[in-house]
């Protein structure tokens, strides 16, 4: 039997269908007897086919999800039979697996036929010699818990199954297992490509992409021809070996700097299949900001900041992200309807980046497949996640394994902007550092298989910033915490926001909805006790008494928590943007959740409803926009309001002069603070303005508004919302 | 012919007599006529045996150096001849190179048999088919100068050459080209070793070596034995295979912290050779250094400084150390006889790590074999220094295989104690950075070949400072700049002395010798126009008149500079010391220097002659001492004197209690400040005792001492010769 451990899954399947079952095992050796089989689903998750043969409740509900408990210390005997196939002269039937969470061994004919560990390897299986009808068993091992290591991410630090199914402040401990990725038989050629490798260098006026192509296939000497297509059709380019040049690429551009380009890539073996992948053609680097070489040395002197200004075809970009996280508990039953929604919205929000954290599952191919389509680039962490990964050399075998076919999947995609070794390594609470093996062999692998894409070892690297994730804390809000810090990227900052009271209801049964109390469904669902030292995280019942007194009603928690996230990220965004260009990125933690959550950093709730944030950042991160840096949320009665104006642009074009009008707004007064005849602004440029100031009421009023407008261009206003201190009720916050 | 690029250089030879020749070339193709050889020194240069046939006067005198420009510009002509060897059955001659610089090919029977590049790479030749007398011949290419680059070490930035002899502030531009590393002929059995690695792993409480042995042999499927003795000759090991088990192994020590014990390995191949070589076991690491991981976190949050605290068999140890620069402007006539006087020198000042400076070239065998026996620790950086050393493809081609030829050879050093990219690259005057791929490429051929040793990309990382190299600038002396820095190293800071009256009047012709003026012999040798803004670096008459006033003499300048330097460098070891353990290192720059210089912040003088401050590092690097914190280095009359008192203990020994007197000496007046009764102080501990304080006399007076005394151990005392700001003649400084 032939086995290929390329991690190939991305070449297109045609899998025969085929009847899984699964049977849970008392002991590894056990043999289940006719009533223990329950239907699989497959891709999918041992605890899904297993509560929905079992009658356990939906564990998204209240706190069902403890009954799931340990579920994942079994082992799995997940069953199917070899289908009857038609095989024509020259064709085989394979079996192929994309990956499995996390170890298994595939028995065929009474013996194991293969071993596999990880999710991010398939393998494949020549199996055309066995009979139709014969069994083929995958004996699922327990999850990987480090021996010695208390319930928690740590049980994950010596291997690669992603630490965030272990218990995050945001996911519940539920440890998935199964046949996660794509699986089944498949009848092919015998002769077959088994990996197809494009790549290419861009000449460094981008006018000629010398294309590579190289490819693994079952036959010793193969022949084969390829081409390229743009998207009318028209081939472009035809590939007699494995070199050819192409005159005048158009170029994969992140939405918001053009069109994401891609071209249609046609791989055609001599009397075997024919390969189409889309493909695309970007340079991507990480380069030192504009002015970061230019300042005084002073003795001592120490290293610059590290890069981490993203330069996409020779133009340097701002990076308006945000941080994905595993969209499902279950990464089998994730696939393109999870992803595409999810991303469009991000899209929307006029998001360029997404970061896939370290701590989740690498994404399956629809997700850069999609990221590829709409021009949203990708930064990839390997899976590491605060936690001290060894250097002992069983560990290393697994992850340069696991990475190596992880970059030579993504490293297909023009989406790809960055490969990070994992998520705050060189912290206190991970304790890994620059000598840690296991990030020296990611850089290792990353320059073998992709050295054209630039490497960061861990974020934050030197000169970024995570955090904070409370919209208030140690008597500043994130207003005032931007404005005086100075990082050259900010990757993660948060500011929570509850779910929308119909969710809550849909999650939370209603004998425990209001007031919420710890070691309730609030805590199962991340409300209280979730984070760090503060008991009503993430839910901050006590920032919200600091700016507006005790909560009234479920519906007066969601409203504040809401209007807090949606001014704090716009804050965040613009104040970063006002950065540039020392600083470079803003990511918010998070993008999405793997399930519902009762409050949360998130933009979107699972699976993909926006929160009312979503659109504020969207607004913030627009490409050109009239903003205002203001010091600080909260404003007293009778206080003298004072704030800076600005044109921010990010975009390629030159924003026009214009009238910026700044107006106060308190209820249903409205002053005009000033008219700012701002010139016009060269394209990635910022053009900060005057301060303007007004008189604030010393009558009660929750709120009041900051209005910019721009004559005749309304899509580049801007309306903050703030707060006003009084004992009153509060407004709501505008419509979303 | 059988070719090597092992870099094999370590192995021992045994070369057969050989006469060579050189010719230089008036164009590449030339045909040298008869008069135009000249003899030839091999390993040499060719610009010194051209001097010396042709009566060039010594470049090291006056401004001669610039007789020497431009003949790194030809093409130049070796040749020798195949030696007349009896071969018995069984044996091959073989024409073994260890290196060339630069650039060559080799010529026998009218064909290019080779080509090389690199002073790292080795190679081997089997030349046993050749008749004795036939001609072979060694074609050297120019020296490597960048296209568009001016006449400075940035000719040198696409290629491994080091950069040093294109012109530093303390080294002429002087370009070496030749045979460097040991060539020749050699009789050895047909079945011989090509290369041997010795390796192993200590258990984690260093009972056990697990020790593996590999060689490449000319052999197909080598059978050979190998044993370990120890330092009697007794076997302690012996190996029937690639692994074996030493119970007990008696691990190497850097001097000051135990024995540096060696074994002596012998492998025997079966019907071939017999090598021996000395190894030995230690365990290196870097490490965080004591509270590193114990701050608050303050968001957003950064990273923690990468570790720079060396880790020796388990032991954090204080690196008190120094830069090592090329010992010779060439590296040709670089041998033991350069390198023990030198070594030993370090070691008397109890210097434990020597960092060996990537603008140089990497040294010979004898050096690491010197360091391995005097148990001085190596910091070895591949040849990349102050350049923007790029991603182009045949530069990365080369610095691999270089690379890799070094490390092959330096990991069986048991003094090896880091591995560091190059020099200062992450600095504005370099401007490479983290995604360098010639940095990431070094990152992964140490993870390939030695992983067990620590790699830094550059020095500094973050966290680490290097400068200043004045006594005083910017208004400050380095008694106060180091007091308000806080580093986790200081891997290089420089105090300039001029070199000793009869020194300079040994290489700066008599009618230049006073006063030094710019444009002559004191501006060729570095006393003046060497570095930086001010024009009278390094000989630093600026800084003299700050303290002292004109200068009066020759004799004047060199004993108050070397006071400066003397009092400078004590300073600033002690300082770093105090702040452990944050900081774990100080090394000063730099320790030697190529020929003899005016002024240079060296505390050795070519070729081993030492400086006075060479005797104050030794005090100051003593493992245990009497210090004390003084503020500044010049005190006005009647101002009253402060200072803290200190014991140092870097030793595995606790130091016992007693009593410490501190004392004020002016003139012939003695007046005790304070006896402090300290107590015991454990082991790698410092103790942070009382300020004292005493009033200056209001006279004029040159100096004044602070002396520290602990009684009945006078291997403690310190004592401090300080400034007192007066109109008259200074005192000298205590006698060196």
């Amino acid at each position: 039997m032939s086995m290929d451990d390329t991690g190939s899954a991305f070449l297109a399947r045609k899998l025969v269908p085929a009847l899984w079952e699964l049977a849970r095992l008392e002991a590894p050796d056990a043999s289940p007897g006719p009533s223990d089989w329950v239907p699989a689903s497959v891709p999918g998750a041992v605890q899904l086919d297993w509560a929905k043969a079992r009658g356990l409740p939906d564990f998204a509900h209240g706190s069902n999800v403890t009954l799931y408990a340990g579920l994942e210390d079994f082992h799995w005997l997940y069953r199917t039979t070899v289908p009857k196939v038609e095989l024509k002269a020259g064709q085989g039937l394979f079996f192929f697996c994309g990956g499995v969470d996390f170890e298994c061994e595939v028995r065929m004919g009474g013996s194991v036929v293969h071993r596999a560990r990880g999710m991010l390897t398939g393998f494949d299986l020549d199996v055309s010699a066995a009979k139709a009808g014969a069994p083929l068993e995958i004996l699922l091992k327990p999850a990987p818990k480090r021996a010695g290591c208390p319930d928690d991410r740590t049980q994950a630090s010596n291997v690669t199954k992603p630490a965030v199914s272990y218990g995050w402040d945001w996911h519940p401990r539920l440890i998935p297992l199964g046949l996660c990725e794509e699986t089944g038989f498949e009848v092919r050629p015998l002769a077959h490509l088994k990996y197809v490798n494009f790549s290419y260098e861009l000449s460094d006026d981008f006018s000629v992409a010398d294309v590579s192509l190289s490819i693994e296939s079952t036959v010793p000497n193969p022949r084969y021809t390829w081409r390229l297509r743009d998207d009318s059709g028209v081939q472009v380019l035809e590939g007699v070996g494995p070199k050819a040049r192409l005159h005048g690429p158009r170029l994969w551009w992140s939405h918001d700097h053009g069109a994401a380009v891609l071209y249609t890539l046609e791989v055609e073996l001599e009397g075997g299949d024919l390969l189409r992948r889309r493909v695309g053609f970007r340079r991507v680097r990480m380069v030192m900001h504009e002015g970061a070489w230019e300042g005084a040395v002073v003795f001592p002197k120490s290293r610059e900041n590290p890069p981490v200004t993203l330069e996409l075809n020779g133009r340097r970009i701002f990076i308006k992200g945000s941080n994905w996280v595993n969209p499902d508990i279950f990464h089998g039953r994730v696939d393109m309807l999870t992803y595409r929604p999810l991303l469009g919205i991000a899209r929307n929000a006029n998001l360029n980046l997404i970061r896939c954290w370290g701590g989740a599952p690498a994404a399956k191919e629809a997700f850069f497949a999609e990221c590829d389509r709409l021009g949203l680039l990708v930064w990839q962490e390997f899976p590491l996640a605060c936690n001290l990964y060894p250097d002992d050399a069983a560990y290393l075998e697994l992850l340069g394994r696991e990475a190596r076919s992880l970059v030579r999947r993504v490293r297909q995609h023009p989406c790809l902007a960055l490969w990070v070794g994992g998520n705050e390594l060189f912290n206190s609470w991970s304790r890994m550092t620059d000598q840690a093996l296991p990030l020296r062999l990611l850089n290792k692998v990353c320059y073998e298989e992709d050295r054209g894409t630039p490497f960061l070892p861990t974020a934050p690297v030197e000169g970024m910033g995570h955090g904070d994730y409370r919209f208030w804390n140690a008597g500043r809000d994130v207003f005032e915490l931007f404005q005086s810090s100075a990082c050259t990227g900010y990757s993660e900052f948060g500011c929570p926001s509850t779910s929308p009271v119909d969710y809550l209801k849909a999650i939370i049964p209603d004998d425990e909805l209001w007031p919420a109390r710890p070691g309730t469904s609030w805590t199962v669902h991340h409300g209280l006790d979730a984070w760090e030292a503060d008991p009503t995280t993430w839910l901050c019942t006590n920032t919200l008494r600091h700016f507006f007194g005790e909560p009234q009603s479920l519906e007066d928690v969601v409203q504040k928590s809401n209007w807090l996230q949606c001014e704090g990220y716009r804050s965040i965004f613009e104040e970063a943007r006002r950065q540039k260009p020392k600083c470079s990125m803003a990511l918010n933690w998070c993008f999405n959740e793997p399930w519902p959550t009762a409050a949360n950093n998130s933009l979107v709730n699972w699976p993909a409803k926006p929160k009312p944030a979503a659109k504020f950042v969207g607004e913030a991160c627009r490409p050109i926009l009239a903003s205002a840096r203001i010091p600080k949320f909260q404003w007293a009665r009778g206080e003298t309001f004072v704030a800076q104006l600005w044109i921010l642009n990010d975009s390629a074009r030159p924003c026009p002069s214009g009238i910026l009008r700044a107006e106060l707004v308190v209820g249903s007064s409205r002053t005009v603070l000033l008219d700012w005849a701002f010139p016009e602004v060269a394209p990635f440029e910022n053009c900060a303005g005057p301060q303007v100031s007004g008189l604030l009421p010393s009558t009660p009023e929750g709120s009041f508004v900051l209005d910019l407008s721009v004559a005749g261009r309304s899509g580049l206003s801007s309306s903050y919302r703030l707060s006003l201190r009084g004992t009153g009720p509060m407004e709501p916050p505008a419509a979303p």
